[in-house]
């Protein structure tokens, strides 16, 4: 495990004296906590915020920033698009899925317009401005983006509208959402308690949850949570161990995080008899520029597509890895290539160059007579405006020309003179699966009833998804369900 | 869960006397447990082995027979094979990858001709020759097959060797297996309870398992171990909550099983704190006949071939539902379907027949222009003995000739007229995931250490494999494995 320490639960009868005692204790501050701790304060309880580091932010505060919201918000008709939280839920559920929660989504997707009001109403800005190209994170601070809901085979399952939402911020604006919050969190009275790890949980003789044992400075510190505890300790990517155990197609990749996702949270859980759900699960991000495979294409190890390429660009990094084994290439010509400004290539250049199918194939070790079939089908209805394989929109169809230019995406998104790593996996990757909750964020245990007094959200927790992923849904049911779980909480 | 009744343990301090007690205690009659207890029971322990059923056997004796072993076994060396552990390793870890158990897997390698020579002494006959093209069971006796050691990309990986080793018995043979090592097992003086269905482990008040409470006839019967107790209780295709919260894409499948494979002895194992591992995976029988996709070709949706069709069918089966999501058909012609005798076809039909693979195409629904191409690309290298795309042997490559026929993997290996179920998922399924083990059956716990008193061993533990599936591992792990518990057990 990640320490030498156990992970199984403290009986309450050793605890003599508690160092501190609260009404509701949340446990790691990123999005989720926030969010739990400012409703469980605002509801009138005695909240304490534990951290593990110097100060809250996490893996939250480093992240993209989109968050998926639907339904009809004010910035999705400012731009022109009419949506419902039906349509909302149609694509999440084939998005995330296979056997995506779908109360979880039903509920999220109705109460979306909602949710994103009280985000507003925290402080976090949203720009009624549209970015309507596939990326990562744009350059710009528009406050909408698509997240592959006008991609195929989404476009035939539910009406597209673009629900990636962004809080003001050129590039990245995980920063932002994470300041509003912190300021919110402080508004409401919340106390906060950095440098503070929790290390197992105080189980009482009933097996009801009443508080954690954490180490604070080197020195063993203990909670007493009057009502419940809220885990909101984040994913295990840095946890090698559990990697291994549970999705072992996720090692060995750079690791989408702030560097404490160690999974203690889900592991003291499991300790007091808490299920897990979908722990094979993972985000790839996969180290492409999106404008360069719409305008081009990405081919598999025997020059094969395998995805449509305008769609959101973690579904094509879970297809590479998951499908591929990441032995994939991006293939674009120079009008392509050209067509996505300089800054938002990213680094990213083409060291293999080619007048022919066949000999880019034989540069990259694929098979050429693979590679020259799916650039002549490719190219043939191309012309036609057509995709008969995987459906790209019109927007992007234009028969490649000579010469062909191949990307190898393990050289990742900088140049390798400046980050000096070289060839790598091609990913950055984090983990999805997660505690078994309730919509209410109860822990179910594995009789799937309720452990009494824990409650859990974020990514700490399995939310919407089951397999699949869409950027913004992790900042959205981290946000969403961390509210519920602060306000089930402080209700018990 | 599969019942309302709690999985979670039963303190040794609630049960005033036990109803039996015994040295050693295996709960579950299949290979592994039969193994288990003829070691222990070998070994001087008395020994009690549970069963739920009325009769052992379990999902093993509804088994194809098959059990992989190698190194050098003097099957393999009648039948002109030399082989060696080291290769057999190489196989293993790359077939049952990714991060397949390498100290399983290089135990299980060195100790194989052991473990076919006890076999033998327990009575399982093995017939000195080779079933030699691709199959799920052969119609014949042969005691040695080939499991995809011959196809690539393991052609590339270790010298190939065949080892699927089967009990003399046409077609199916894991009721000759369980036979024997029922014989075994009554010879030593196993002790047998049938129609007894463990429901919970009991625990003394240092998390030590000190037996296990179990429903006999509507009643409650408690079994106290003095050394300890194995866990051979099979894996859970049959608990649909299990299967949606770990292995969310194998809902919805044929299950093959006996029907009991409800992960009980998982679940009452988590509950005293056991890890899993691998929850996810999952052996997929992909309703089709091996030997006209190696004479012919299997497609995705997009009317492209994915893999090589010679190799073992469970990792056809494998790359179908993970990466094909199970949208999928084989495509032959009239040659290579009467080149495999009709006995041999079990049933399947080719319900779709075209002059051209466009007009094929139309009629399953898959873009005309992908088939077009593949058959094209095919043809043309096939004519020449080659396969750029997937290597497939020479020995099956020929062009295939107008007319073409597609076969809807759908349909199942049965006439729909006669099984009148009409079109199905395309498989039948079943979970390779479960406790985390060391080599010696120890269960781990979520720290990483042993649970005392606590052993289990096959398909309710993660063997050999991470990801993927070779038919034979499953009892050739559960026996391996098994053996090593059963000794490991008595000796506490």
């Amino acid at each position: 495990m990640a320490t030498d320490r156990t992970v199984m639960p403290r009986a309450a009868s050793e605890i003599r004296t508690f160092d501190v005692e609260t009404d509701v204790l949340v446990v790691g501050y990123g999005c989720a906590g926030a969010a739990a701790a400012f409703e469980a304060a605002s509801s009138g309880a005695q909240v304490l915020l534990l951290e593990r580091a110097s100060a809250g932010g996490g893996s939250s505060a480093l992240a993209g920033g989109e968050i998926y919201l639907g339904g009809g918000t004010p910035i999705q008709r400012a731009c022109g698009f009419d949506d419902d939280a039906e349509e909302m839920a149609k694509f999440l559920l084939a998005a995330l899925g296979p056997d995506a929660d779908r109360e979880k989504v039903t509920l999220y997707a109705e109460q979306s317009v909602r949710h994103f009001e009280w985000l507003v109403e925290r402080g976090v800005p949203f720009k009624p401005s549209l970015w309507d190209s596939p990326t990562w994170v744009p350059p710009t601070d528009d406050g909408l983006m698509w997240m592959g809901e006008n991609s195929w085979p989404f476009t035939e399952i539910a009406k597209p509208a673009p629900r990636g939402h962004r809080p003001t911020s050129n590039d990245f604006g995980g920063w932002l959402l994470m300041k509003q919050l912190t300021a919110a969190v402080a508004a409401v009275g919340v106390d906060v308690l950095c440098d503070t790890y929790a290390t197992n949980l105080v189980e009482g003789s009933g097996g009801d949850v009443l508080g954690v044992v954490a180490r604070r400075y080197g020195m063993e510190y203990t909670v007493r949570a009057r009502r419940a505890v809220v885990l909101t300790t984040g994913g295990f990517v840095d946890n090698e161990e559990m990697l291994a155990l549970h999705a072992p197609q996720l090692v060995g990749h750079n690791k989408n995080s702030d560097g404490s996702d160690d999974g203690r949270g889900i592991l003291m859980a499991q300790a007091v008899g808490a299920a897990v759900k979908h722990m094979s699960a993972g985000q790839i991000g996969i180290s492409l520029v999106p404008g360069l495979i719409a305008r081009g294409m990405i081919v598999n190890g025997q020059g094969q597509r395998f995805i449509t390429e305008d769609t959101y660009p973690g579904l094509v990094g879970q297809a590479a890895l998951y499908r591929q084994n990441m032995d994939v290439w991006v293939i674009i010509d120079e009008q392509g290539y050209e067509a996505v400004p300089e800054p938002e290539r990213w680094g990213v250049r083409p060291y293999h160059v080619a007048g022919t199918p066949e000999e880019l194939a034989a540069l990259i070790g694929v098979p050429p007579a693979g590679l020259r079939a799916t650039i002549d089908v490719y190219n043939e209805h191309a012309a036609r405006g057509q995709d008969p394989l995987f459906h790209k929109s019109d927007r992007w169809l234009r028969p490649l020309v000579p010469p062909f230019a191949a990307i190898d995406v393990k050289m990742g998104l900088r140049p390798p003179s400046e980050s000096g790593s070289g060839r790598g996996s091609g990913a950055s990757v984090f983990t999805i699966g997660g505690l078994h909750t309730t919509v209410d964020g109860e822990v179910l245990n594995l009789d799937g009833r309720p452990v009494p007094g824990l409650f859990a959200a974020g990514r700490a927790t399995s939310g919407l998804h089951s397999w699949g992923y869409i950027s913004g849904t992790s900042l959205g049911d981290g946000t969403f369900f961390g509210r519920r779980a602060g306000a089930a909480a402080a209700s018990m």
